[in-house]
């Protein structure tokens, strides 16, 4: 298990691994071949930033069994694929800002896969072959933007709306996870990535056969029921066993 | 006025100015500074590519008035936003690829423009500041995935279906420029970019109170009447003043 950091020591982003509460910078690629050197810092004297770069950010809707079943609608025959814009991605202890007059601000954890290399019309069997490691991630959407017969674009892609973070986790099983969110402090989601209705896999190898997904790209893979709204001045946490809580803020 | 162009002449993509039938190297960046350097070439001894690697790719769906006019709905209050995917891009002369067993496959001729520099809540009056040049675009569905009430990524976001080229012109009104598009050397579609509903620093000013966009960034601003379907084999050309014509095949 490797936990890869980006992060800034003050000078700069840079990338790193976390070994306990110790961040060791790299030199390399997270994608490729690379090694410690030998600068590394406690935990607390550096500012954690979301940990890739992605140039492409799909999501997944409708993934959780659960929700599926508490809606009383079909499981999905496919996975529903929509994109955030790059610039909606923010790291942990970040603001989510909040576009002004909204009424309905939604929260929702999620599982993100990040992606290590060239992925084009990968099989499901292959498709974890090409997974670096797994994060954090929120899933924020302007309710009142989402409309009938439109796409989704205004409602999820403002700046701040996808959160990821603290760490990309490489050498764990993204499909037994368990995933919660802390609204305030309380849990308010809290299931396990085994109910996903398409696994990670599955996703991987649907998106590839649309999109060729490039490192450090990532796929968020839906939420469990229990999504709710926030307002200025909330905490949001989403957590996962074996990554950590991604904690941010709202404003 | 000037003509950008991305291009290979054999030593990997390159950026460089269009004079005449001369294809000038430059040093420096297209949306910072930059100067000719000695190297030169005839425009048939290079293979042109798309003129910018977008990060982000904005479209504008029903933003014709003669759209509106001819479907009789209400001109829409505000521009419809979708998102394509980075990898959705291809360049002049490249291949549009029809995913298997397809039966709609539709092309549009869109005026794209290109971002020349961070923009994040612009006003309209100083939107266009932050452009750098237009091209012609073509804004690729496949309309068998378009699913009432589910995000258009998956029928918008295929690799190979936002061909753009074949290079951003500066110091051009984008705002009043005859647009065409030629199926298989038929024009289909022939109209004026001064008919859309949200002109090109609305749009702008619209989209960056959403998102923050980068340089190299790209909007595709709707299509007039006339949208088609394609079929293999087929060569499609869309066609703006001052610009030149963006000419793929399908496969």
């Amino acid at each position: 298990m490797i936990k890869f950091v980006r992060f800034d020591a003050g000078q700069g982003p840079e990338y790193g691994v976390l070994e306990g509460n110790k961040v060791f910078s790299i030199k390399g690629s997270i994608f490729g071949a690379w090694e410690k050197q030998g600068r590394s810092f406690e935990l607390h004297e550096v500012k954690l930033l979301a940990p890739c770069e992605p140039r492409k950010v799909v999501c997944i809707g409708v993934n959780y069994k659960e929700v599926v079943n508490k809606k009383g609608d079909p499981i999905p025959e496919e996975p529903v694929i929509f994109l955030k814009p790059d610039t909606s991605v923010i790291g942990p202890e970040e603001a989510i800002i909040s576009p002004e007059g909204i009424k309905e601000l939604n929260y929702e954890a999620e599982l993100v896969v990040v992606i290590k290399d060239r992925v084009k019309d990968v099989s499901v069997e292959d498709a974890k072959n090409h997974v670096l490691g797994y994060t954090c991630g929120n899933d924020i959407t302007a309710k009142d933007f989402m409309e009938k017969g439109k796409p989704w674009t205004k409602a999820k892609g403002y700046d701040t709306f996808m959160p990821i973070g603290p760490c990309i986790v490489s050498g764990i099983d993204g499909d037994n996870l368990n995933i919660r969110m802390y609204h305030n402090g309380t849990m308010t989601q809290n299931s396990n990535t085994s109910d996903m209705v398409f696994n990670v896999s599955q996703i991987i190898s649907y998106v590839s056969h649309i999109m060729t997904l490039n490192p450090g790209d990532i796929i968020s893979t839906g939420t469990p029921p229990g999504k709710g709204n926030l307002k200025s001045g909330d905490i949001i946490e989403a957590e996962i066993d074996s990554i950590g809580r991604l904690k941010n803020t709202v404003r």
